[in-house]
């Protein structure tokens, strides 16, 4: 099931995306994509609608971010052996977390901002993995039952705010539009294998990132059960599982960074593509 | 003005202290102390009323958070020179910042859990900043426009999960109870000076923590400006300030953390006071 939501910004409506790619209006039956609308239950009784008895929603609108009300944006670091060896570091011997701002989610399409200063604006592909119901201390094997589904998310990145600014990467993981999240929440029994994706990204047409979930250093179960022996995931919440090779800061022969006036296309095998424009930070 | 919110977790009505001490029921004027009721005409409305006209709600019930739905939990690192030493690092050139999952959040004497695992779990009395409209890109002269208020914040931290378990601090700032806020959110015209407030906190009747935040490196008004350079700042965000000298793991001879069946009770002066009881972590 791909559910996603529609309409401007802070007035996104629910909908589905039939088999026949119609959008049908979830509105009559659930406030959101969000929250307890995430929940084993709510999610089978979506399910067991019959599509074809939602209105119809007209295309064109804006696509919103995939999931509303995200209470926390977690991002695992270096955790595609491969791309850690282009930063240059050794791959983790557990894995590295950090938060991303929840005020830098945006939709898939909408434009992302190049920070005032900024002059190492990077971009990360990467599968994430929206949680359905309340973690904590739970094991692998249970793992799963928390899990709602995946979306894409470009984990936009300011390398020098986040490396050379003091400490802590959160600093160039936040500006506003540095987290596009969607097309779709897709539902985990409509993704064939999460750690058998692909994944791509361009920027102007150019092919720069090429990589597969399979080459994730730790799965998404191992992510769930980790992170929930630090914190409780709750409904809504989204764990970006890293990037593949290919980011602009390992470009070689030298590194290759956002300016305003690019266009960034990205995608994963089964969750849709990205397309952002890059601009000027707005105040 | 005093703000809190009285009632159980999830449950908690938006209340005001008056200048008798009584509790004053808001509910009938704002949804909750949360959002856009924190706005500079919100809160000069709320400011305008009789407290008297205000229904009075009974004494004894749970202080929850003193702010609802907290969309980001900001931390300044090493901000007071005489922490920054105890711990043996150079105090730093800029703010050093990161994340507090919100989902740490509670009241101000509900329990700290100690994590399952953790055998260093600290305490840090911190000044909260609550910002109460939006602030992206604002210079340091038109900061406090965007504070609604400050409030006494623990940022209760495992050592071991911040520092041993593979970069970045999150992992030992964020576990459930980590975060206790309020009791209140007094607003900015209530609070004399924020740069010469004294604070403390005591572990089982014995004073560990003694300072003032005259002695940050960097104030409210810079830290407010410098945040909204990296990540847009809304109403409902919270700022921890950072914490004085007298943290668990700089105690001399030795380290001296939390376990469980302590009391810890810590407060700033005009903002309250706080008492937690440590327990085990429950599931």
């Amino acid at each position: 099931m791909k559910l996603l939501r529609i309409g401007q910004p802070g007035a996104e409506k629910p909908a589905l995306l039939d088999e026949d790619n119609v959008l049908r209006d979830l509105s009559g039956i659930i406030d959101d994509v969000a929250g307890k609308a995430l929940s084993p239950d709510t999610l089978s009784k979506i399910a067991a609608l019959d599509p074809a008895r939602l209105p119809a929603l007209p295309e064109g609108q804006r696509i919103g971010p995939c999931v509303g009300k995200v209470g926390k944006f977690i991002c695992v670091g270096l955790n595609f052996a491969d791309h850690a060896r282009e930063t240059g570091k050794e791959p983790p011997a557990e894995p590295i977390l950090f938060m991303k701002a929840t005020s830098a989610i945006v939709g898939p399409n909408d434009d992302v901002e190049i920070p005032k200063g900024s002059n190492k604006a990077d971009w990360e592909v990467e599968l994430g993995v929206v949680i359905g119901s309340r973690a904590k201390y739970v094991s692998e094997d249970r793992a799963m039952d928390h899990v709602a589904g995946f979306c894409l998310v470009n984990d936009v990145s300011e390398r020098s705010f986040q490396s050379e600014r003091g400490g802590q990467w959160t600093k160039g993981k936040s500006h506003d539009t540095f987290g596009p999240i969607g097309p779709w929440l897709v539902t985990t029994d409509a993704v064939s294998d999460p750690q058998n994706l692909s994944m791509w990204l361009d920027v102007d047409g150019v092919r720069r990132q090429t990589g597969n979930t399979k080459t994730m250093i730790f799965g998404v179960r191992h992510l769930v059960s980790y992170i929930s022996q630090f914190m409780t995931l709750e409904p809504g919440d989204i764990i970006a599982t890293g990037t593949p090779p290919g980011v602009g800061m390992g470009m070689k022969p030298e590194p290759v960074f956002l300016r305003p006036g690019q266009v960034i296309t990205l995608g994963i095998e089964q969750l849709g593509s990205q397309r952002q424009h890059t601009i000027e930070a707005r105040s």
